[in-house]
């Protein structure tokens, strides 16, 4: 098993070693490049050497772990503990200067999510949690996270990263929901999800996502009180379709109509 | 004349005003009323206390200037100065936890916008403008606003509130411009337009403005090189449909796609 105590800390040091690779780079004019052919994927410096240095610091600390990461692939991914990294999720509102991108530090043991961290480096705030208890550090202090009470659709804020980005059946299960709910925001990546551990937001529905998109902030949500699964109830590891909440009622009134998109 | 470089500190003394009323008041849970019976239309405690403590603010110190602002209405609309204000602008961010409202204080001149300021209270920024030269103020220290060079809408990064919201003809224009830009951000409100502001973005085509979302903004975009127009190129100081930019090409670029929408 897992010492989990003993590995909280080192979730901080992970997000001190991005903050100083990539803080330097927020607000100037980073090397922008595209990575995919088909659609604008930005990638900046910042996002490689803040992968890097955090690689660096695991294999040091732990050279028995896997790790998996968005800029530089898998090493060991059948280690019995794998951390799972996105070093800038959000890079849309990283390269437009906004303060609602993260670095993602995710830790699982045999595939299951136990320990995850959401780092904003510009507002010094940071998400946590183990699964079981979520936390908060930043402006105003250290508190507790735990998500609000939402008993229906109809009184919920929904966060999407655009309403426009599912593609076909996705697509009209988005709109079905977010006709239901009381009012929907976009574009905010990991910060939404951390707005609904922190009891601001109810609901969060995206597709496409890749395991290092969500690994980092399920055990966040779930130390809240809250859920993610993805559109059919299953585990949300994976990627994929993927829907969190804060209350299960809203989770379960989602799942309904998202369940319903053919596969 | 005014003296604009003497009323430039009173900017600051009207965003502590209005931080300290709000600043309580955000990520709890705030009294959200429904303002309008067809849309939802979040107003706060905090809303309200922040205009009633900056209002206070400007009847002590100038007698004589009017007020316009979006809780309590219109005093001396005629005065030769008058103070445009909106204690939160971006209601929906406020209330699901997002750092990117703010308060925006606009000072008009003989109904010319001359003096601006968009403040965040939770990351501590403060974007500020006399129409010739615009500042920043917190996390990282002071500085001077310069709007980037972006030569085409092919390049341009656009923010709008939602792809969404726009009525009718309004909307098949944003949709036409939305195809022709790079890429498109979501849910920003008055943030967005400081982001323009200092280079970070291009773009930002918002309709169905009132004035004390747009006044306080004027100077800031203007003073930072950047330009600020209705979609039929004439002045924004009304509000309704509004396109801002930082680079007067991709300006005239927007406007000849807006301008052909139906008024």
């Amino acid at each position: 098993m897992l010492d989990l105590d003993g590995l909280t800390p080192f979730l901080d040091r992970l997000a001190d070693a991005a903050a100083a690779a990539i803080m330097p780079h927020f607000r100037t004019s980073p090397d922008v490049e595209n990575k995919g052919e088909a659609e604008f994927d930005p990638v900046t410096v910042a996002d490689r050497e803040a992968e890097a240095s955090m690689r660096r610091l695991i294999t040091e600390a732990w050279p028995d772990h896997g790790i998996i990461g968005e800029e530089f692939g898998v090493e060991k991914p059948d280690a019995a503990a794998v951390w799972v990294l996105d070093p800038i999720d959000g890079t849309r509102a990283f390269i437009t200067g906004l303060p609602v991108w993260g670095t993602l530090i995710g830790l699982t043991q045999r595939r299951t999510p136990v320990l995850g961290m959401m780092a904003q480096h510009f507002t010094g705030e940071r998400f946590a949690g183990n699964g079981t208890r979520s936390w908060f550090t930043g402006p105003g202090g250290a508190a507790d996270l735990a998500t609000r009470a939402c008993p229906s659709l109809h009184e919920a804020a929904l966060f999407t990263t655009s309403p426009k980005l599912f593609p076909g059946h996705e697509q009209n299960g988005y709109d079905r929901l977010e006709r239901e709910v009381r009012l929907a925001r976009y574009g905010c990546d990991c910060y939404a999800y951390c707005m609904v551990a922190a009891g601001h937001a109810d609901l969060v529905v995206e597709a496409g996502l890749q395991p290092y998109d969500i690994v980092g902030l399920i055990p966040v949500i779930e130390g809240a009180g809250g859920s993610v699964t993805n559109w059919s109830g299953g585990s949300a590891a994976a990627g994929g379709r993927i829907v969190a909440s804060g209350d299960r009622r809203v989770h379960e009134q989602a799942l309904e109509i998202l369940s319903a998109v053919p596969g």
